[in-house]
């Protein structure tokens, strides 16, 4: 027996009852779904935060998860609810960029509908509270198997915040910095999908911040020796520039949102 | 297949295993019931807060749903573990009106039942921990359809605590406030079940705080022009007093638990 | 139907996407396991915390759960991961005493497994993350059914943390205060276990701090008189030295760490 999975991240909190209330709706709808929390404790609004969050956990859960994300500072507004549909499971939430670092860490065709059919909406939707009444019913309906063109027009692209847009310029590719951890490890908007393009085998040209560097594409920190820089794709799927034992982000003093620009270096 | 539902309201916190120790309880009785937080960051002993927060997403839960709400500044006194039967489903905690608002805007007969059957607990009792040794074997018995006659005599009544109580004086309804929230917006004890016995189709007179007011009972806050003011049925069940994108409490100086009197007004 | 249960106790937060990633590691191995969480809100890296409150929890569980406890500070250097089989279920985490207190309490022989075989980790082991990339891979395959004995060798012992150390001295036991509840209680590191090789019945010499008692040994508080000490079973499975209506800590000047030391006193 597999109990069909529902991920859950918002900036709800946990204090009042909105996640129980999505919860109650999803399990209302769909009996033997389980449903995880990746989190609730975005800070409220942060898009960014909640795209980086989704996608470190969502990568390592089973084909066929239903990952749903509300964080939306938009809702009530013209922001088209989502569905994005990938080889490995379904990704719900408003078109405002929250999925878009799940999303374009996942090999392979991706589909885009926009929900518009009311009737597999709650009966009343606020204008306040899409994940209950429109995200949490869409999550349900399809791990009961409702196929996502029901749901919607496809509408073949998505929102592409700026934190998510990776520029192709001759052999360089220019990204961002999207996190930064407590280690200090230089957390990038770059996975392992862009790096293929590159076709580098281990070594690889970065500029962060105003540092040039010739970084070694590790599998380890300790690849290299102590204090010594490297590239490493972290284990939250992104590329990270790292120090071994040290403090990447103070070393080169680089915050979030930095430019982050590759080239091949071999 | 469906697992049978239990939620837990407490004031437990995340931090301890209180939580936790309720669930193994739970899971132990009732090895396939599935259990939902709603929420364990209720402030300590605000049997109210826990109320409003308990019918706030009680509702929404699928018939035959046990919810067990634990806010008990009581625990260990005279204060009766009860067990509350519903058309919804039931209700389990202290009788203490934690209860009382998740239950009061259910429609249809309600039975009440002392929890006295120590068969039907953990072999000890402490006096401290009710959740884990009382309403969580109760509800967990529950799920597994043991009749609430067998846990202990029907007492007809619980407590109604003051922010529960709505008070018929002739063609007036008086009720209180039981939340403001983040808007502003005044959230009353006054449910849809109440307000059908007004037989008042869209215009309601409410006094609340020293402000006498003909509201228009609306579907969407947008109903009425931006600033008016506006009475609706909110997310969450209840009346709510408002003003379409302003902020209700401030413009009419009330706060938590002011007096609100609902009159006909057609 | 009866879902086979993990429960998780860490010190990584509900914030950061960590306890999400090992839930996707449990579920994607072993898709109809339950998964409790215990807390994950231990003070970062305080181990001691950590094993009480896994033992609080933990002893209430059903035959066979697999509790995953994640506090580890050492992760990346060379303590040992491993799994406890004892009679009531199996304790999975670092050897570093975050399992000694819930072990300890628990009747019967256990056995210790290092877990050195990479087939039943992730694919790739970080070196900061071993909850994901060990833990979480070992209960899930756990609770699949593989036998300890297949995770690598017997290694006969765990480490003993001095919290967890009984020593035996004649007719003396010397242990240790391991917490202080919100009340005042002074719990202690005796389980229930070592109270009965004391073959004592009702009285109890215990030196605690500076003081020297003679304590009755009750079920309840209210055995004795209002401010008289006494010691009890708490509910959470360890000796409490309490004073009844009032705070034992305060009037013996006790405080975290202090010895304990039992003797007969028929």
């Amino acid at each position: 027996m597999r109990c069909p999975l529902v991920t859950l991240t918002t900036d709800f909190g946990l204090r009042d009852s909105y996640v129980a209330e999505m919860k109650a709706v999803i399990l209302g709808i769909s009996p033997n779904a389980t449903v995880v929390d990746i989190t609730h404790q975005i800070d409220k609004f942060d898009v960014k935060m909640g795209a980086y969050v989704l996608a470190s956990a969502s990568h390592l859960f089973p084909e066929g998860t239903v990952h749903v994300a509300v964080v939306d500072p938009g809702v009530g507004t013209r922001r088209r609810p989502i569905i994005v549909q990938t080889g490995k499971g379904f990704f719900v939430g408003p078109d405002n960029g929250v999925l878009a670092l799940a999303v374009k860490s996942i090999d392979g065709k991706t589909r885009v509908y926009s929900i518009t059919n009311s009737k597999l909406m709650l009966p009343k939707v606020s204008s306040t509270f899409h994940g209950r009444d429109i995200f949490a019913p869409a999550a349900a309906h399809l791990v009961k198997g409702i196929r996502p063109t029901e749901f919607g027009p496809e509408i073949y692209q998505m929102i592409s915040p700026k934190f998510a847009q990776i520029i192709r310029r001759r052999e360089a590719l220019e990204g961002q910095v999207i996190h930064i951890d407590d280690f200090g490890n230089i957390v990038t908007s770059f996975t392992e999908k862009e790096l293929e393009t590159m076709k580098t085998k281990d070594k690889l040209g970065v500029k962060v911040g105003n540092t040039d560097l010739r970084l070694k594409l590790c599998k380890a920190y300790a690849d290299v020796k102590v204090q010594q820089p490297l590239a490493i794709i972290g284990s939250h799927n992104f590329l990270e520039i790292s120090v071994n034992q040290g403090d990447a982000a103070s070393t080169f003093k680089v915050t979030i949102e930095d430019r982050v620009v590759l080239t091949r270096s071999d």
